[in-house]
This record gives C-alpha cells, sequence and structure tokens, in this order.
C-alpha cells in the first residue's frame, strides 16, 4: 500500500469558484495518474469536532435539530465548527457547553471522520466527555435546537431503524457500541479548562 | 417529538450560487422558528448508493482510491451516484459492476445516510450484496482505483486506527458489524438483473 502514484493527482491550478455566506468553493486543475487532465471542485471547510458524552447514568446526549439542506429535523451528537485557530479540544469543551449546557471533567479522543470525500475537505474530530456538569447553555443567534438523551441501546435502534441518519452520528454510535463493550479502549484526560 | 414547530426553517426564496461542472450550490432565505430570518446555503446531489459486498470466504470488497478533495488515498466501501431517473438498487449493482466487476445474486437494502447534514442534501443508500462472482471493471474515464478486500475484523481494526475515515464507510462497518453479529437483520432479495 505504500506506492500510491498509479493512484495520486496532483494540482496544476486553482480558481475560486464561489465565496458565499457559509460556502467556500474552489476549482482545481489535476495531473490525472496517467498524465491525463481532469477538474475536481470542491467545498474549504475549517474542520470540526463531536462529542460524544455520557451522562452519569449511562445516557448519551443528543441535539435534535432542523437541517435545512435536507429538510428534517435529525438526531445528532452535538458538534461544532473549529473557530480560527482554535485547539480541537477547545473547541469541543466549548460547544458542549454552548449547544448544551455541560461540562464535562475528562475528555477522550477518539479518531477523525471525514463527512464527504467526494466534493468537501471538512475533517470531523471524534471526543468523548464523562463526569458531565450541566450549566447553562449559550445558542448562537438563528441556532434552534432541542437537548435530548438517549440509552447507547435506544441510539443503536434508531440507527438500525432509520431515525438516525446522519453520518457523524453514526459514526460515533460504531465508537459508542465498542468502546462499551470494552473491544476499542480510550485514553482520558482532564477538561483543558480553556475558555 | 411529533410537533416540532420550535425547530423547523421554511424557505421563503431560492437563488442559485454556482453551478460548476460538478457542484451545484444554491442559496436559500429561511424563516426562523421565531418569526426571524437566516440565510442557508447548500450543495444539491442527485443521491447515492454504497454497497457492503460479502465475499463467500467472509471478506468484504474495498476500494483504494485518491480523493483530491481531503488529498488522501482513502479505504472505501463501493459507491457511486444516481443517475437521473434511475432505480436505487439498480445503481448498486451497475456501480459494483463498473467499479470492482462484481455481480451479486442476492441483494438487501440496510437503509440510508446522510453525508454532511449541514450543506448538502446528499443521501446515500446503504446495500449489501452476496454470492459474487467476478466479471470485468469498467472505469470512467479519470477514474483509478484499487480494489481490495478485507476480513471484518480487519476493517474494524481499521476504523479503529484511523486507516478508515471515510464516514460512509464508518457508517457501513456499523452495520457490518451488527448484521454479522445477528443484532440487526437484513431482508435478502434476489438481484434485479437491471442493465
Amino acid at each position: 500500500m505504500t506506492d500510491d502514484r498509479h493512484l495520486v493527482e496532483t494540482a496544476t491550478s486553482r480558481t475560486e469558484l464561489l465565496r458565499g455566506h457559509f460556502l467556500h468553493a474552489v476549482r482545481e486543475t489535476v495531473r490525472l495518474p496517467d498524465g491525463g487532465s481532469a477538474v475536481r471542485e470542491f467545498i474549504l471547510h475549517p474542520g470540526a469536532v463531536m462529542m460524544i458524552a455520557l451522562l452519569d447514568d449511562g445516557r448519551v446526549v443528543l441535539e435534535r435539530q432542523y437541517r435545512h439542506a435536507v429538510g428534517q429535523v435529525m438526531v445528532e451528537f452535538p458538534a461544532g465548527k473549529l473557530d480560527p485557530g482554535e485547539a480541537v479540544q477547545t473547541c469541543a469543551e466549548r460547544e458542549l457547553r454552548e449547544e448544551t449546557g455541560y461540562v464535562a471533567r475528562e475528555w477522550a479522543r477518539a479518531g477523525r471522520l471525514h463527512p464527504c470525500i467526494g466534493y468537501s475537505n471538512e475533517f470531523i474530530d471524534v471526543w468523548f466527555a464523562r463526569g458531565l456538569s450541566l450549566g447553562e447553555r449559550r445558542l448562537d443567534d438563528g441556532e434552534f435546537l432541542d437537548v435530548i438523551s438517549a440509552t447507547p441501546a435506544e441510539l443503536l435502534a434508531w440507527c438500525r431503524d432509520g431515525r438516525i441518519t446522519d453520518a457523524k452520528t453514526l459514526t460515533g454510535a460504531l465508537w459508542l457500541q465498542n468502546v462499551l463493550s470494552a473491544a476499542w479502549k480510550l485514553d482520558w484526560q482532564a477538561q483543558s479548562g480553556q475558555p
């Protein structure tokens, strides 16, 4: 798997396609492995973090939020975008507090996912949190969401029956199932406590 | 969970933002639950299908493909976009055959995922396939990929250690793990055999 020259493309030029209020898209011309050329278009994204927050009674913290792009209220693990220059754990602590009100005593980085490799450079870092205490949430303007909780068994049933279709949350369910069965280990650390 | 009026947004206008070679983006103005207004921008996508193809020896079919948006060779379950008007199972059979060469005797629809609910309406239907026989693959122009196989244990180890970060494939691993443990049942049907 080390020599990937027969697969790798190399960008030869980039043009900006779109700078919206939210979306930033570029087009790149690439040299293909066979020497030909092709055009790739994709979204530039700052990256994000998702939090699997474990309550002391074994339930997990979820959100219900209307997602306009898919026209549905979605059940999701809390998540949020990195601010410029922000450390990932700091972002995780901030977004969990802002969206749900919860502060966690301990954190563990699980892994990374790429939601949309066909046309976005977005990554989402997956973190677990435990030792939760409830403070006050502080939503952004124009952000409306319900905070709910579910047992892991309920969450997995919803992944099975189609009530959960958000890919980051389905990925979180894979992590949760394997962490709870002790097949996958986490390395827990104290909160960073950055503001 | 039935009354979601405090969450739902309603579009009041749409403008086209971008019609690239590949990306199609729109901006919509929405009425918020509190009567305010906001702007949402997202990608319009025709939908796609992903195939979890089970070989007779218990291994699964995977691809290694360079994904320019993330600048990496990714390990993925085979997947492809719906052609206009194409039935999802027909697309699954076509894409599996074109990308990997495999034809499957039996198919089962597992569920649906949404890769990127923040800024795309894309859905990916998840299908299992078994009873595989190898024919000839036929890649699109400018498509370069390796077909590999892995045991479910290898696949799950790669999800754990970060070798697999593609969210659709991580979601497929959740399905595979629960189907193999018999926690989640599938309803197998004969191939449609559409061309």
